[in-house]
């Protein structure tokens, strides 16, 4: 199958208590691609970047199989920029700067080659860009999944988000959002709210507590690896969506089960995420590493209960 | 086998975000008793209270096969109270009132018919009394579990707190206390410390997002279910605590695997537990009914990945 993710390809500068950076690329589709790589033969970008940008680092995405061609550059703009700094607990962090750059004039055209994909990852961007995505694709592709934020759950955003949430499969969202965006603070509440907003698929992350996976009356829990360090927590998110959808284009099956599966191997990806600085862990690994780390997963949360009745 | 735990059997007046009690009837030793009973055939209690109990209490619980012979009534004292309001995410509390009452003068005395029970389940009490039923024990039991909390990890209690710490088998404490415990913010990191002062188990309780058990270099999680409501969590780590060695207890096993079972056990209890205010869930269960939450328990992180290589 085929993967198609728009999102922002960007220069981020981090702080957390290990460390900091200079300016290194991220931004949300960026390492979706980088996730999805690892499973999906076919992953298609839309996003806009500066003629700043290391286009090396397009060459190394390239090489992953990532086509790139739908990525726009604009001549003598510069390209998206977030600067951040993590306190001690890694769940909170403090925006030092936002650039929005060439991100103020984004009109995500979709090419030709990639009007077919078979699952639409949107990745958190303004939700009238993720709309705009949907409706040049040629038909409903197999699956969309869309990955926003609180910022684009109050005016003068939250209309285009209700409209975007009300046309994806699965949406993908934080604890906190989901609270935010049902006004409920039982996650089981707010899941049947966000529910009957219109997605099949609910996934709620909770970061180092796991993730939850709610579909009609089911709901599936994968944990999050006790890790010794959480190095840098950027992109884990975007990682863990692009795991899960290359999983599933990898697969070629959007059931239940499978997603269950795919959240594990989401949640894999993730863990080697937050290991280093970046996408920097992302770049180095290999199949059977991933499978490893999966390996974990299953041995973590693995028991046999035999019932009585 | 047969299982002796010592805490407090005291009143409580408690007040939640969905309504408020007057005094009733609480106290570690009482939910860990009520939640062992439904899987030891012999729970031995040691603990003190005022002749203003509630005897129809005690009444139910040695319906429930509980002894309750260890348990020294005070003439003209009044029982521990205590006061507490819960704020809306339920993971946070005020105390309103700590009337120590009899606690102030309790010296348990383990009775003779309970120095041999195979199991003791020291419940979160000042740990010079922990150390006086453990020196009281006949010979070492086949399993010590101690349950203890923040209050006593400061002076003048650190100091008893770490030599009970090395004596036991199995700590149960929260993620907050981990923390304190070992001056590490990483759970892994403070795992390997806490398992360096003595305990060969260490379970980590996470409330709302599971728990964590670490043995050597293995860590196993098992997940809280999610619930619509957590309508008063008084008592949860008790439940926990209690349904964890009553299943061990009713198994004759205190293997790893064994452990994980049990955890899954103590965490059905729990979720009962919080169901309804004070003891009253834990009065009405049947077997059956847990077996149908550990169904839960196991259809929630159930998944099935077959490995490439």
């Amino acid at each position: 199958m085929s993967l198609l993710t728009v999102g922002t390809v960007a220069f981020d500068a981090i702080e957390t208590p290990f460390g900091k950076t200079d300016k290194i690329v991220g931004g949300a589709a960026t390492y979706i691609a980088w996730s999805a790589s690892y499973f999906s033969k076919k992953v298609n970008l839309v996003s806009v970047i500066g003629d700043d940008f290391d286009m090396n680092e397009l060459e190394l995405l390239k090489k992953r199989g990532v086509d790139t061609s739908g990525i726009e550059i604009k001549k003598g703009k510069k390209s998206f920029f977030w600067s951040g700094k993590y306190h001690l607990d890694m769940n909170t962090r403090d925006t030092l700067a936002t650039e929005l750059n060439v991100l103020l004039e984004f009109n995500p055209v979709v090419p030709e080659a990639y009007i077919n994909s078979d699952i639409l990852l949107l990745g958190n961007i303004d939700p009238s860009l993720q709309l705009k995505v949907i409706n040049q694709m040629q038909e409903k592709p197999k699956l969309i999944v869309l990955d926003t934020m609180n910022f684009w759950m109050t005016a003068p955003f939250l209309g285009a988000l209700k409209e975007v949430i009300g046309k994806v499969d699965v949406l993908t969202i934080n604890d906190a959002e989901a609270r935010e965006l049902s006004n409920e603070y039982s996650l089981v509440k707010a899941a049947k709210k966000i529910l009957a907003m219109g997605p099949k698929y609910l996934v709620i992350k909770k970061g180092e507590h796991g993730a939850l996976l709610f579909h009609e009356n089911e709901v599936f829990f994968a944990p999050a690896l006790p890790l010794e360090d959480v190095f840098d927590p950027t992109g884990a998110g975007d990682t863990f969506a692009g795991g899960f959808c290359g999983y599933l284009d990898k697969t070629r099956d959007i059931s239940f089960d499978n997603m269950k599966r795919a959240i594990i191997y989401g949640s894999a990806m993730a863990s080697f995420c937050v290991e280093k600085f970046g996408t920097e862990r992302l770049k180095t690994l290999s199949y059977p590493e991933i499978e490893d780390r999966v390996k974990d997963f299953i041995d973590l949360v693995q028991f046999d209960i035999v019932l009585e009745d």
